[in-house]
């Protein structure tokens, strides 16, 4: 009984979340999402990324800062000049990115068993003068990975998850973009990480076709036959449960998802609408094959609610849910490891 | 109040149903759809092209043939060789051929006001020696249309409905298929049609972009500066209401979608997967441009589930009550002309 009992105790695990951009919605939804956190999420600390003063302002407009709760520090990091809501000033590129520095510096450092990023404009770090694609490829280089998967999910008890083959790529060029080596490993990080962070011991990940109707027999295009289909095998030979290439248009159904545990879009614009109007403002983003664990929302910088605590914080909170989730996975691993 | 009583009598209409491939599910699903005609539609006439043994046979599946129902008549046309459920037969092309030119040759006359098409097996058509890319393509074809555009929707008073620009490429050609010209012909076939044959006075058509993020300013794709936008505004200037482009991952959302009659989608799997989920089987397909009115069910000829009697209707259902819907919106304005 003692052991049970000891088992159900939540492991113990603590999560950084960067504010992003601070003209943007980022520092009132973490506070919204963090003032509940000791209900929410027991036996979980958290080390919030921004300056202080900003936080504690922008607050004010989600009903106060949870500063007092046991289980919230501020990590603060000092603005390099007066952020206000909705106007995006360059001058705090640099401070955006510091605050993914550190959390990413913590992860890598085992001081944080996960990252939750809220969102940035990448605009304003471009202005600064420092190149800057996204929050995924930063994370990828940053930590020297050389190849990430960009994974979309919803919440509950059986979420429907889409990952991506290319992200951010100009539609013409995404065919060119598809290779059996580059599917093999995507499938791999897929497998790999739904195993060791979501506590699926068989995943099973439904792929998609490229083309209409998956290209119909070669009809209507050929990546089907001489890409996604040798990769397949392939990935199958390895162990991962894989079946596909199916058509994109059928396959999000009641009766194909329900034994599934993720699918593999080739492209952006094939996975992502019908994953967003599922999941309802309630979505979520996670980078797959990093060697830190990586959450964030599924929507931007809201520039137009920000300051105004109108702002959902659903997303906020099931990405903060997921990370959790994934870091004490993680940690059950290396224990029985 | 004798006028208001006259002017909410329904319009009094005929809809042809050709039933298809005779080894998939078309019959027995007429059949079904059909039994409760009489209460179902009002005042509206059928006439079903096939086999009348085959349709009578396969009646038996979904419980019965409606063959004595008042407003229901079976236009005969002979099989060549006798049809088991579930075997394709290529001595049958001809035969399901006969049925849509029969009911295409009836509308373009005058005699029908509305054609629904059960699903056919291309292969089974090709097999026979006549060459057939598809329902829509020879519905073009057959009546010298040279542009039509194929358009998904749900069921209800607000259904969302999805268009899309290009069908069934394969995705590396989608991009050069795409030109302003082609757009605009587009835009003013589906506002001409959602006015005549669905009611809407002004309609609302919501335009996707080709690229992620609709190409984010042209970082991830020059389509949308150099041909989406353009031909909106060329769109615009003629009175068609039709904004964009927006990002297809962001569009599909409640609050973007409740003040639109229509989302114009780039590419097939594009719109399809996220109308094919929110419509649940229930999805029709519409033909616009058409100077006949045709709507289809959203699946195939189901050939494992044929002769079973589990094939689910309410695809046909909902694409006879779209047929009707149509046509007597169409009567409606020949009558005020």
């Amino acid at each position: 009984m003692s052991t049970a009992a000891h088992s159900d105790q939540p492991e113990a695990v603590t999560v950084a979340i960067t504010t992003g951009e601070p003209a943007g919605v980022g520092p009132e939804l973490t506070a919204v999402a963090l003032r509940e956190a000791q209900s929410r999420w027991p036996a979980v600390r958290f080390t919030v990324l921004g300056d202080r003063a900003l936080l504690e302002a922008r607050a004010g407009a989600g009903a106060g800062w949870p500063a007092n709760a046991e289980p919230v520090d501020i990590e603060h990091h000092a603005l390099a000049a007066p952020a206000e809501a909705g106007k995006l000033n360059a001058a705090n590129g640099r401070y955006v990115l510091g605050l993914l520095d550190a959390a990413i510096d913590g992860a890598v450092a085992g001081r944080f068993d996960a990252i939750v990023t809220a969102p940035l404009q990448k605009s304003t770090i471009n202005d600064a003068g420092v190149p800057f694609t996204g929050h995924t490829e930063y994370l990828a280089e940053r930590t020297h990975t050389p190849r990430v998967v960009m994974m979309l999910a919803g919440t509950g008890e059986r979420p429907l998850r889409v990952a991506l083959a290319t992200t951010h790529l100009p539609l013409k060029d995404v065919s060119a973009a598809l290779t059996i080596d580059g599917l093999v490993q995507t499938l791999r990080i897929i497998h790999h990480d739904l195993r060791a962070h979501f506590g699926l011991a068989a995943p099973r990940i439904l792929v998609t076709g490229l083309n209409p109707h998956a290209g119909e027999n070669g009809y209507l295009g050929r990546e089907e036959i001489d890409v996604i289909a040798p990769a397949l095998e392939r990935a199958r030979a390895l162990g991962i449960d894989a079946p596909g290439p199916y058509p994109a248009d059928t396959l999000f159904q009641p009766r194909y998802l329900k034994d599934a545990d993720c699918v593999l879009a080739m492209f952006h614009d094939q996975g992502l609408p019908v994953l967003k109007y599922a999941t309802f403002g309630e979505g979520i983003n996670v980078t797959l094959g990093l060697p830190i664990i990586r959450t964030s929302v599924d929507h931007g910088t809201a520039l137009d609610l920000a300051g105004t605590g109108r702002a959902d914080a659903g997303s906020m909170i099931a990405a903060i849910d997921a990370a959790v989730t994934m870091a004490r996975h993680k940690r059950q691993l290396q224990r029985h490891a």
